[in-house]
């Protein structure tokens, strides 16, 4: 739902001149994504995703997230390439945003995942974490633990607006997460993997798009939003075992958590679970009533974090319903944060 | 800036089945066009854009509009062929909205027409009228003559909001199109070919899409409903004799213009710009403060209504830049409305 700076044809044809693939043959604003304005670019030699970046992605940390989305591409992960021009530069500004192009990818992104399709989310997760193991530039989470307080402050006098049981359960997620995990592995990874910005193709995942929340964090904190975001019903009321199962099997193949990280899974997402209640529900306060915009309801996370609050270990990382798959291996020398 | 009514991946898949496409590739919300939900499909077949019509279509009419556009498809003419389903009906029904499949057409809309891109114009519409003269089933003009006045009236006590001037332009424009011109040819034809209805690669017209507003009128409408959208600056205040003279040549080139309706056109051009007006007047007020949408503005149009009314016909069919070409044969036989 966002193009909200607009690029004529003539603009585009300018700006392409910048780079070496050909002239346009197609150009289409893309109704994706509520932070950036998105336009599909075809030109005589290939398909592109053109950017605008808008003021709610840190702009200063764009060159950041292309790099460890290139990072990523080299190491041969589905993750979009950022286009370079002919001096080499990928971050360009256009009708005076920060703007840049980035491949096009093929897939369909899922609104029900299955099993298979959570195995193969799994399995991609660990090859990312694997992957940012030599990824060393570090970009502290700005949605992370220590911001949450701060978050809450912000909508604090409205929550009851919401839903009169959204402040207190807040609070106690506030509570909770004072008690954070010190010393697990750490590294640069995605914190927003939900099933929209993953592209699958089958059950094989194509494409992970939209690192603009990427940071350095705990990799089972990663893990801990990607089970949040795959593995619950959409209004967070039903949690699925076996989706949950073939999550943890997919990660074991290609990266795994240590014992460390599993018992520390169910405070991991009353975070993860924290801290999007939290976001929505920031958004859900400062959406006009007529704007053209669909609110996520922030009540889909808050019982989420609900059901992490009673949650196990084995209850999140399926070693309940498959209890040899989820013992991984810890394949990468860990960066540790916190420790 | 418009997907209104979700699909989903499983909705996508399941739709599908109805044709012979193959399964999808890819699928993208597009944020092009006010009126209906559009998606861009890639399957293992084609591209297709799927829409899903909203209320503000006249969804009657629909199996008119899809009628007219495979008719000219079969014509060859550039435009986007509904597709059919496996027993050979385009208009289907998905998420609980009238839908369609289309052909997806490449091609780039320009911004600002360049003479050369006129003269495609005009040749891409001298080509649709000549082949609209086999296609007999009428639709009346819903934004036609006759409802000029009751636009009018619901706008009535709000034009003074959008300008001072503006009741007092709306009023002229009635009181002249009171005086309407009959005895012209008619014929089915499209009645909104602004530049963001056409596509064109390098100066060829490639698409004419969007018939949703497609109708029987006065061809020489529909002329100079074209004039109006490619001959004039954005906001209405200057007209290009240029293009207005490149327009006309093409057109002559595959349909051409007779002498009663050289007559015609300015009365015709004012009867344009005030159908623009009012639809744009109405949208204006009654879009929400709020709304992520641009409003486009009445006064752009009320602009082009007052130069109508100044002009000759000369200036607008561009016999006082390029005599010599504006001078067409009609070479279908003609309906005649009003007669």
């Amino acid at each position: 739902m966002a193009v909200f700076t607009p690029v004529t044809a003539a603009d585009l044809a300018t700006f392409l001149m910048r780079y070496d693939v050909g002239i346009a043959t197609s150009f289409k604003g893309i109704a994706e994504g509520v932070q950036n304005s998105n336009f599909l670019v075809e030109t005589t030699r290939g398909r592109f995703i053109l950017t605008l970046y808008e003021d709610r992605v840190d702009l200063d940390d764009l060159p950041w997230f292309l790099a460890l989305m290139t990072h990523l591409a080299d190491k041969g992960l589905p993750v979009p390439r950022p286009v370079t021009d002919s001096v080499g530069v990928a971050l360009q500004m256009l009708n005076g945003r920060p703007a840049c192009m980035i491949e096009f990818v093929t897939g369909v992104s899922v609104s029900e995942p299955s099993p298979e399709d959570c195995h193969a989310m799994g399995a991609a997760l660990g090859r990312l974490h694997a992957a940012t193991a030599d990824f060393a530039a570090p970009r502290p989470n700005s949605l992370g633990v220590a911001a949450w307080p701060a978050m809450a402050e912000r909508c604090r006098g409205r929550l009851a607006e919401i839903d009169p049981a959204l402040p207190m359960i807040i609070l106690d997620g506030l509570a909770a997460t004072r008690d954070w995990p010190r010393g697990l592995p750490a590294g640069a990874m995605h914190t927003d993997l939900f099933p929209d910005n993953v592209l699958l193709s089958g059950h094989d995942v194509t494409g992970l798009i939209d690192f603009y929340f990427a940071c350095t964090d705990l990799r089972a904190f990663d893990y801990a939003v990607t089970h949040a975001a795959w593995c619950f019903s959409a209004a967070g009321g039903t949690h699925y075992p076996e989706r949950a199962a073939a999550l943890a099997a997919g990660y074991a193949q290609t990266h795994g958590l240590t014992a460390a990280e599993i018992a520390a899974l169910p405070r991991l997402g009353e975070g993860a679970a924290l801290r999007f209640t939290l976001t929505r529900a920031y958004d859900w306060i400062n959406t006009p009533a007529g704007a053209l915009v669909t609110r996520k309801d922030p009540m889909a996370f808050a019982r989420r974090l609900q059901w992490y609050a009673r949650a196990t270990p084995a209850m999140i990382s399926g070693a309940e319903t498959a209890p040899s798959m989820v013992l991984g291996t810890e394949t990468t020398p860990p960066i540790v944060l916190g420790a």
